[in-house]
């Protein structure tokens, strides 16, 4: 019978995979990875699976969206044990959807696998919740990058410029400094506690608190790759 | 030494706890538990452990917060392996913070362990993602309920009403109707698709897809105590 498991692998560290998701990749014939869950996480698989390297972060041009789908299909019809590993929770920002559709166009029976999203993982070992009753009672999130790798379009200003929520921006260090700018007429502080947590549960992780105005400064001076979220509101300044 | 480990149990599968998870409750001399998160979740616990139920889903009246951050400290202090397990993750709509800080007060060193959130599993097990490129670009978490119970005030109606989001609302069956009503005001169309998953990952999941207003009417008809989420937004009429 062709089937896909798409597995969450969390923010990086492998102990936070879940358990059926380490499940999962025993199983596994195929695994589709990309390079973010890569390592650890893939000494899960048996000896004799076959890894498939999707992703587009070791500086090779990134295969296209249906290339993927393709493969997933191609390997679930040759009745293979599929496994495509996503990032964080599949299901925020993990482009999952085009995925979905192309098993569902082909017949092919599929099932996702819920995982711990960065944003848990930031606060975390940031010893902060990410939500506090009266101050911070709404948690938003939001990609800092379309297709292009720009800023998106039609971002709900005034929904991100609140200052009674916890907003986390995931894949936004890039295009942060614009965003700040639309923030602030949107009537944010430039003294918004902001968190920038970097290589979130991997062995180099590092988590920087400072003003909103601040962190635009240090962005604009530095031009690191390193996989990072920004979380901006109340809690940012409190925790361990 | 004196130490607290906060675990997130996830939704309710034991399956999905995370590997890190299921360690601590393994080492642990003393589980504090909330009833959500109790069940086979417990069975990792070794059979010396003590057990302690915190929460206040069984008839019983709420154990003051105090009373729980106390426990948390004596335990601690007597030098014992303490584990809090709270259910989700417990940075989202946890109570986390009340507890931390009387740890910190109590100069006791304590972890987080993030965990899978309601919402993405709710999703995943609904075959659908929380955001897509362009139609739902922004994710966000509210609670249905403050301390008394009621629906929260201060809520950010434009923001949960801005038909280009996937909004959760986080415990929110009872007080769901209020909610919708304000929305509405706030320009949401009473057409809005939703997702009400209830028993999110139990034996008993029950996932109910129907426009926002016919939600509201089998909300006003029927009073039932089990754990659910209200999902909303253009993603929630999809899926398998």
């Amino acid at each position: 019978m062709s089937f896909v498991s798409f597995v969450s692998s969390g923010p990086g560290d492998p102990e936070l995979l879940t358990v059926k998701a380490v499940d999962r990749l025993q199983k596994a014939d195929v695994i589709l990875f990309d390079d973010l869950s890569s390592g650890p996480i893939l000494s899960h698989a048996r000896s004799d699976a076959d890894l498939i390297g999707v992703g587009k972060r070791a500086g090779r041009p990134s295969p296209k969206q249906d290339h993927v789908s393709r493969l997933l299909v191609d390997h679930a019809k040759a009745g293979l044990n599929v496994v495509r590993l996503k990032s964080g929770d599949s299901g925020i920002f993990g482009r999952l959807e085009e995925e979905v559709t192309a098993l569902r166009e082909a017949g092919i029976g599929y099932e996702i696998i819920p995982g711990v999203t960065s944003a848990s993982a930031a606060a975390a070992a940031a010893g902060i919740p990410l939500t506090r009753r009266s101050t911070a009672r709404r948690l938003q999130f939001v990609t800092g990058h379309d297709l292009t790798g720009e800023l998106p379009e039609g971002l709900d200003l005034n929904a991100l410029a609140d200052p009674g929520a916890t907003t986390v921006v995931y894949m936004g260090k890039r295009t942060f400094a614009k965003m700040a700018l639309r923030l602030k007429e949107a009537g944010l502080s430039g003294d918004t506690p902001t968190l920038l947590a970097e290589s979130v549960s991997q062995p180099d992780q590092r988590l920087t608190r400072m003003p909103l105005d601040t962190l635009v400064e240090k962005l604009s001076a530095e031009q690191s790759s390193v996989p990072a979220l920004i979380l901006y509101g109340p809690l940012a300044e409190e925790g361990s």
